[in-house]
């Protein structure tokens, strides 16, 4: 029969958060908290859900392929040129379009673990030869990236603020990466959850591109599915030069980005009130977890993202199960070396008190 | 710099229909009607526009990554096995995703002419050896495939009916050309326009999945952006065998489909009547449009779909370009056999109506 490219067990399976929805009927609860996959537990503000009802009367219609207006919005928004932005279905198809747009079978990639699962999968589906970079007690070092480096090694990976560590790569230790980057290479900067990070000390990626353009690749991917409250629309984008963006676009599906998620990117980034308002929530409902796991005497890992990884004195899987059963969604992890972690997003006020309520009860 | 892959020159851009907001902008009219890429002119029906409301609330949680309901709604629409259906980003995502899981480069695909031009991207980012037919007559002509049937042929794709011709394979042709298949080749039937074909002799695809499927290898795409009214939310499947679904299911990027696309497939299925109205219109307005033609001597293509190609005594550009001062968006080509021709979709009675006095006054 027809010859595929891959066997099942030859690509890894992407485990996403437990389904909220498949939870409720699966343990007959009404209410339940989902912690697992770092959305806005605020939800979507109700002034985009008004933006998203104006234009249901025109979904009949195809988005404007040539996504004009939201590229300009996004340009405008990080003072960049329109030419040098791509827009996608989720930042995860932009990856998956760098891979395509680069990687040839047999190119070697450099990983970090752990990190976000996908581009694992990603180096697998593109039969790349991975490099793996273990963090050092969850923090990246920039001397052990140095040190990998070589002209071989087609592209690097890097997720700033790190997922599922929430730790992050300095902006002096990021510029003397760029500094240290070999032509060949193109430095891919994860930044899913940048909205967060409030260290003074946390890189700016657009000021960064902007001083290597000419001499370095270096790509940036953000998301819409986080701070924004759009994680079910599909929508992310990603800036580099020129160059690189027209072919990554013309490489891309027709329609790729879907009209409410295309008109949501333009409200969106206007809404500096709750973006801000949700960074600020963000830090203080962080502090109030910090301070229970602190009683429960519980370690983490300080973050600068939306979520905690936390360290358990069971195994992470059967923290979630017993979690679960109390209308709970955490994410425990298949990765041996986080056997004992669980990651939990900050939630608000509210669902951290329960869930420290329910962890004491587990671990007593 | 940066090797990629790919040249800008060496992949065909994809020319969408000429954008309604765009249009509106530029010539400064309020009311512009489009009938240049095939949407539903009745737009998307309001119990939909319902759901999509009563869904916005959830756009902050990610889709369910499985896809369970949403596959076991199609599933159970068309009779087959949840297991037999993987769902994407409008079906180019499924077509994209066929060629990256079956094509290596110089894998040779047939390919017919003129038909959907993403097809021919496809083949080019692919790096494919493409095999071309050219219809006869904008007739599929079965002797013409056998003929070029070979087991070096990787990927047949076939668009029944056919865009923009609106010819289509019958039930008996489809059939022979699946009995002489090849078994390392692979038939994707793209049926983005199967809701508008009412002849009788159209083939029913999932009966002929079913009596093949052990057999030989087909997959059939199909959208809900035609008669579904949902272009802009990008929503469409594919059914095949499930071994060749759960390798496709696999390679895809995480959440493919969004929320409120997976709520509406689930919705648009079940709602027969409107599905069963808009065929019927589309049937009274095709005749409407043939009689209206008939009177300019205008001659077309007879159409199993909701657009109909029509041959012009100017060149379509100039058509195009006049009509579209006039507030009518059709589609004219690139294609240098279809320079004399274009394709319009078959709008409301009144849209028609308004067309064909435009294009007398233009041909006059």
């Amino acid at each position: 029969m027809t010859q595929y490219k891959f066997k099942t067990d030859e690509v890894t399976d992407y485990i996403a958060g437990y389904d909220l929805e498949e939870a409720k009927k699966k343990l007959g609860l009404r209410k339940i908290i989902k912690l697992a996959s770092n959305e806005n537990p605020y939800k979507t503000p109700p002034g985009l859900i008004k933006v998203l009802k104006k234009n249901l009367k025109n979904v009949y219609l195809y988005p404007d392929q040539s996504y004009k207006s939201v590229k300009k919005a996004i340009a405008d928004k990080i003072k960049l040129k329109p030419s040098e932005i791509i827009t996608g279905n989720g930042s995860d198809e932009i990856l998956d379009l760098i891979f395509k747009t680069i990687i040839k079978p047999k190119d070697k990639v450099l990983l970090f673990n752990p990190s976000f699962s996908v581009y694992k999968i990603l180096s697998e589906v593109y039969k790349t030869k991975p490099i793996w970079i273990n963090l050092k007690n969850f923090q990246y070092n920039t001397n052990n990236i140095l040190n990998k480096l070589s002209n071989n090694i087609k592209l690097i990976i890097l997720c700033n603020p790190n997922n599922p560590t929430g730790t992050y790569l300095d902006k002096k230790n990021m510029e003397k990466l760029i500094t240290r980057l070999p032509r060949q290479t193109t430095l891919c900067i994860d930044e899913a959850y940048f909205n967060y990070a409030t260290a003074l000390n946390f890189p700016d990626t657009v000021q960064l591109f902007k001083k290597f353009m000419n001499k370095k690749n270096i790509i940036v991917t953000r998301t819409f599915s986080k701070i924004y409250g759009l994680a079910g629309l599909r929508a992310g984008y990603a800036f580099s030069n020129k160059e690189f963006i027209k072919i990554l676009d013309k490489i891309r599906i027709p329609f790729n980005l879907n009209l409410l998620a295309d008109k949501s990117i333009i409200f969106s980034l206007k809404d500096d009130k709750n973006t801000e308002k949700f960074i600020k929530l963000n830090m203080e409902n962080k502090n109030f977890f910090y301070s229970q796991l602190q009683k429960l005497n519980l370690s983490y890992i300080p973050t600068q993202a939306n979520f905690i990884l936390i360290k358990t004195p069971l195994p992470g899987k059967i923290i979630f199960n017993k979690l679960l059963q109390e209308g709970i969604i955490i994410r425990p992890f298949e990765n041996p070396e986080l056997k004992n972690y669980i990651r939990i997003t900050i939630g608000t006020k509210k669902e951290i008190k329960l869930l420290i309520k329910k962890l004491k009860k587990i671990l007593s």
